[in-house]
């Protein structure tokens, strides 16, 4: 379906969604030892970032929606992203701010109607290397930035909610998600691995115990050292054996900390 | 908000409700051994069956519209039942099952255009005892039932995917999920209990092995055998220790089998 711009040249043709549903994306990356997540300032709002979000085509699946709101909304393309729950509650946007949006815009009242409805919103996840995203701003954002999890700026509406659940949601499955392999880089040392687990944990974990129990899954390849200039203490780097990791998660790491 | 009837007198007023949206229940109990399903037969569709469902107020959380499409459809009150999914492909609503029911209720246009609307629908599960529920018929309904999981009729739409889904999501929090306390009667077997994690598990269990790791997980409250006329060869009866029980709860049981 083609998408055509109305009103200041921002919108898609709203005939064309689904009104009162829209998707919200919270995209996790892992830098500096710590969570990040993708965050976006509309043009519109003074002060309050978002999360990437969008509305549902009317002949379009919600899950490929989703795909294609993220995509339009940042340049990330993903095969798909994990949907983890519907945000419904009456009160989740504030009405004042509802208020400044509309009247910074000159919308026509057709505009204003579809953003003053009630909203229910669905919410996916996905976790990505912060290095591989091609980051694309779009037409209604002035600046779009990865944001630390235990620092982010004020969020519009109940984004900072969705935000926390869907940490909960990966913190929850992370037995079964590829949490490893979609947020390190292509070789890591078991420092990085231990600082990725910490962070979605959010607590300390015993370094010696981690190991043992890591290495124990039988899922890495240990590179050897490069001598040459590196120092003999140099830690170990490692790979992750997809095939062994993409066969262990089917039933889930089984990984307790 | 009061609901007032139109049409055939069976709908509440669609003026008040959120048009596109809706919910459906997965109320999942226990009995001879297996998993069962409540499922209701709608006056007018022939031969389809259907999980309970319904449409959310314009002025009600959609939590909130769970417990209240559940307790209309079904007389069951709950204080909550827990979101699972949101089904969201175009294509859920078979076109023809949708017609027949529209033709047959001598619908006036705007409730065909409601019904003809597509529609998002959000999925909520609970785990019951089927000998506590007080089930009792709606206006829209002719017969109610529960189903056994491994032998249900056909279902209307994408009921029986949501149905997996939803018992799919109990089977993957298990661990985290008051599971034996909702589903068993007050005094139980470690038998029962066993047959209620294999059905949800879909497998046989050791014996030997499950009840050595049940037992250790100190949430049972063993009863002394009444010995006038029972067998000495009777089996212990257990009933859970409900502050210990909760207590688990909160981190997950951690039983793996």
């Amino acid at each position: 379906m083609k998408t055509k711009n109305i009103d200041t040249g921002l919108l898609p043709n709203l005939d064309d969604m689904v009104p009162g549903n829209s998707i919200d994306c919270i995209i996790i990356g892992f830098e500096d030892q710590q969570l990040k997540i993708l965050i976006l300032k509309w043009k519109f709002v003074e002060d309050l970032w978002a999360v990437p979000g969008g509305f549902i085509q009317v002949d379009e699946d919600l899950d490929k929606a989703a795909v294609r709101v993220l995509r339009e909304r940042t340049g990330i393309e993903l095969p798909f992203l994990e949907q983890f729950k519907t945000f419904g509650n009456c009160g989740r946007r504030d009405p004042d701010i509802l208020q400044q949006i509309i009247d910074s815009r000159n919308s026509n009242p057709k505009i204003i109607e579809w953003f003053q409805n009630r909203f229910i919103s669905t919410g996916y996840v996905s976790l990505v290397d912060i290095q591989k995203c091609q980051l694309k701003l779009d037409l209604i954002s002035e600046e779009m930035k990865w944001a630390p999890l235990n620092n982010l700026p004020p969020l519009i509406f109940d984004h900072h909610e969705i935000v926390v659940s869907g940490v909960n949601y990966i913190r929850n499955q992370m037995n079964y998600l590829p949490v490893g392999i979609s947020l390190l880089p292509e070789k890591f040392t078991m420092k990085d691995l231990q600082g990725l687990y910490e962070a979605i944990l959010n607590r300390k974990l015993d370094r010696g115990n981690f190991q043992r129990k890591m290495l124990k899954l039988g899922i890495f390849i240990r590179h050897e050292k490069e001598l040459k200039g590196g120092s003999h203490k140099a830690p170990y780097l490692y790979s992750f054996d997809k095939e062994k990791y993409n066969k262990l998660l089917v039933n889930g790491f089984g990984f307790n900390s």
